[in-house]
């Protein structure tokens, strides 16, 4: 069995031309939920699902499924399914989503060509904003899937400008009915981009992971005093944007000491930063950011959030700022399955493909998926570690060994 | 000779209502250049011109100058000036501006109720983009009445949306001909609010300033690697976010040193930035901000931005990051004219309000005219010195009581 590597390149470039960005280097887009570029996305993909003659359901919070049920499966039998996302940060790659999305629909194409006869069906499977830049803090797909959240409190979250979940997949047709139920999958798998360097550098194409992340997100408020820059001394500021850089840096330094001293796969990132009124001649009266914690060790995580409390602390206490912290997301570290782990080693055998174990620093739908079934996350390498940039990139014979190996773990899968 | 503090309150309370936001406290508009609450203000402010039978020109870039030219007269005589702005910053104040402008024209009523016979003519004028919110650094309109730039380059300049002021000024109807020529008026006064707590702590309602800090504006930005906030390590990033903090505390850092050793009036301020991609779960690859350095010592602002330099050569060296820097504006610290000083100070004696002398850490067109003219400024007390905020607040009988020393000093420039 051999998946092709032309047929996989061809979709996923054809998918990288929705919310292509102008850029110098590399080559990127922008595709956030129930926008016109993630329309024409989930156009393509339920065309290439209906031209494998895959049957394609939407459910109500846009989860796109492609159902491989041929006449040597047994319908009532729990599918095994594969797949991840096709919504992008803004100015993000080509392949971290659609990667796993075709890669799992070309090893359905590779079992079809092979005459491969499975005893289950095989879903093929998109999940609504993975990268949570929308409507939510991420997986949102997958965490209605796994029951985590209701359909209609899924439906009701707003973007920031007030429109709905709902509006937003009504707008561009993808708001269909009941809801995937990933619990009623036999097994998972999902391929994605690595994001770091460790395949590059030991030069292999498919990784293993063994467990994801733990995730936790924050939400941090400063408030100092909007004041004019040039009357108002420097002893009477309230300076809501020099407190929160205290604080950037602050947090910096304990996920570093973390690294140090217990666990080097911690990390604490600043991404978002929202400055009020953001003039250069008022002092800053306002000042959001968010903070992203992760790492596999889940006392690490508590460590580092219990640094940014008392870094808060010490700053109203030196500065004459009030502060708020919120934690409106935390997911413990995930363990994948063992059995679906065996598989992806033993395809990758088969294929004369290497595979090496690792963790995964990002978070996934499997996550979630992982709490209600059998599952388990492939990576491909990615070039330099980038990702979320433009220059995010796999190479093709890469992405379709990583297929290969996918397509092997599915085939055993969906065979026994 | 008497202002009305009613119709002073009346005229500025009725400009408050342009631009207004919900608050919960104090009283906020925003009026940005060539908005529909920019063209509100200045419509009512002709209509008060017109009230007060003055001759109301609009010049090119949108100064407005009523002027007084009764038969007591000489035509031909240089005119005494006095005025301000209407524009505000983002979420700003009802008084700074509209003040000076509404005294101005107060000035010229209770001249006129009492019977004063000027030897020369009297300006009330409305000067173009005083804050800078849109088009420019800011004193956009003093600085094409004072020649430093062409209308030519005033009417191309862009907003961040590439809308010219050209365009700006014609959406609303007021881009007129020729150019008000600052150095054509015998003299200038400009009434407006302290910004600071000085006359506050004295219970003196009329400050005359002495000099005009000068002011740097600085571009600065900061380059590093959008990446994956999950799968790069702490070790691999060039987070551009966080070298922007340490910078941001260095500057802080800088304008506190030169306040303990050397001058307790310098400042230097941070108030905007702006984060790419700006995302949660993505590294920031870019954070561009500004620099506010002031200061009524030049010393002190080449040594704040000396000192900024130097950080941005240490983060450049300790982070991975590049960075840019650019000092796209710079005035030198600026004296008040002695004849207007004097005239304001024998006008509060004979109106027996008391007067003190300060200097302004905040820019005001003033700082232009005073290149061509004599010129100066006069300041009214700020409620706990906030200014740049909703909560910007004069009593009424301060602002009366100022006006009334306005009033007095224009009558004796007029009349002598």
């Amino acid at each position: 069995m051999q998946t092709s590597q032309r047929r996989l390149r061809r979709d996923i470039e054809a998918n990288a031309e929705f919310g292509e960005i102008a850029v110098d280097t590399g080559r990127g887009r922008t595709v956030l939920t129930g926008t016109d570029a993630d329309r024409r996305a989930r156009e393509q993909f339920c065309d290439r699902l209906r031209d494998a003659e895959l049957d394609v359901q939407i459910d109500a919070v846009g989860n796109i499924v492609g159902r491989w049920d041929p006449e040597s499966a047994d319908s009532a039998a729990a599918p095994v399914a594969a797949g991840s996302h096709l919504d992008s940060v803004p100015e993000g790659g080509i392949f971290d989503g659609p990667l796993g999305v075709y890669a799992a629909l070309e090893s359905v194409r590779a079992m079809q060509d092979a005459g491969v006869e499975p005893v289950r069906p095989v879903d093929v499977v998109c999940l609504t904003e993975e990268e949570g830049q929308r409507f939510d803090g991420g997986l949102l797909g997958s965490t209605v899937a796994t029951g985590e959240m209701s359909v209609d409190d899924a439906l009701a979250l707003e973007d920031a400008e007030g429109v709905t979940l709902e509006t937003a997949l009504d707008d561009i047709g993808f708001r269909g009915e009941g809801v995937v139920d990933a619990s009623e999958w036999d097994a998972w798998l999902e391929l994605h981009i690595e994001q770091s360097e460790r395949l590059e550098d030991a030069d292999v194409p498919a990784g293993v992971v063994t467990t994801i992340t733990g995730l936790t997100r924050c939400a941090v408020e400063f408030v100092g005093e909007a004041n004019h820059a040039g009357s108002t001394l420097m002893g009477d500021r309230s300076d809501a944007l020099a407190a929160a850089s205290e604080f950037i840096l602050d947090v910096e330094a304990a996920a570093q000491d973390v690294v140090e001293f217990s666990s080097e796969t911690a990390v604490a990132t600043v991404g978002w930063a929202s400055v009020t009124p953001n003039a250069p001649n008022v002092i800053a009266g306002q000042t959001e950011l968010t903070v992203d914690v992760r790492d596999v060790e889940a006392d690490s995580i508590e460590t580092i959030v219990d640094c940014a409390q008392q870094s808060l602390e010490l700053i109203e206490s030196s500065r004459d700022v009030t502060t708020t912290f919120e934690r409106p997301w935390h997911r413990a570290p995930v363990e994948m399955s063992e059995r679906c782990r065996d598989a992806m080693h033993a395809a990758g055998e088969e294929a004369e493909i290497a595979t090496m174990d690792l963790h995964s620093g990002a978070a996934h739908d499997t996550m979630n998926i992982a709490a209600v079934t059998d599952a388990a996350l492939l990576f491909a390498p990615s070039r330099d570690g980038i990702s979320h940039n433009p220059r995010e990139w796999t190479d093709w014979d890469d992405c379709a060994a990583a297929t290969d190996v996918l397509a092997g773990a599915l085939r055993t899968l969906a065979t026994e």
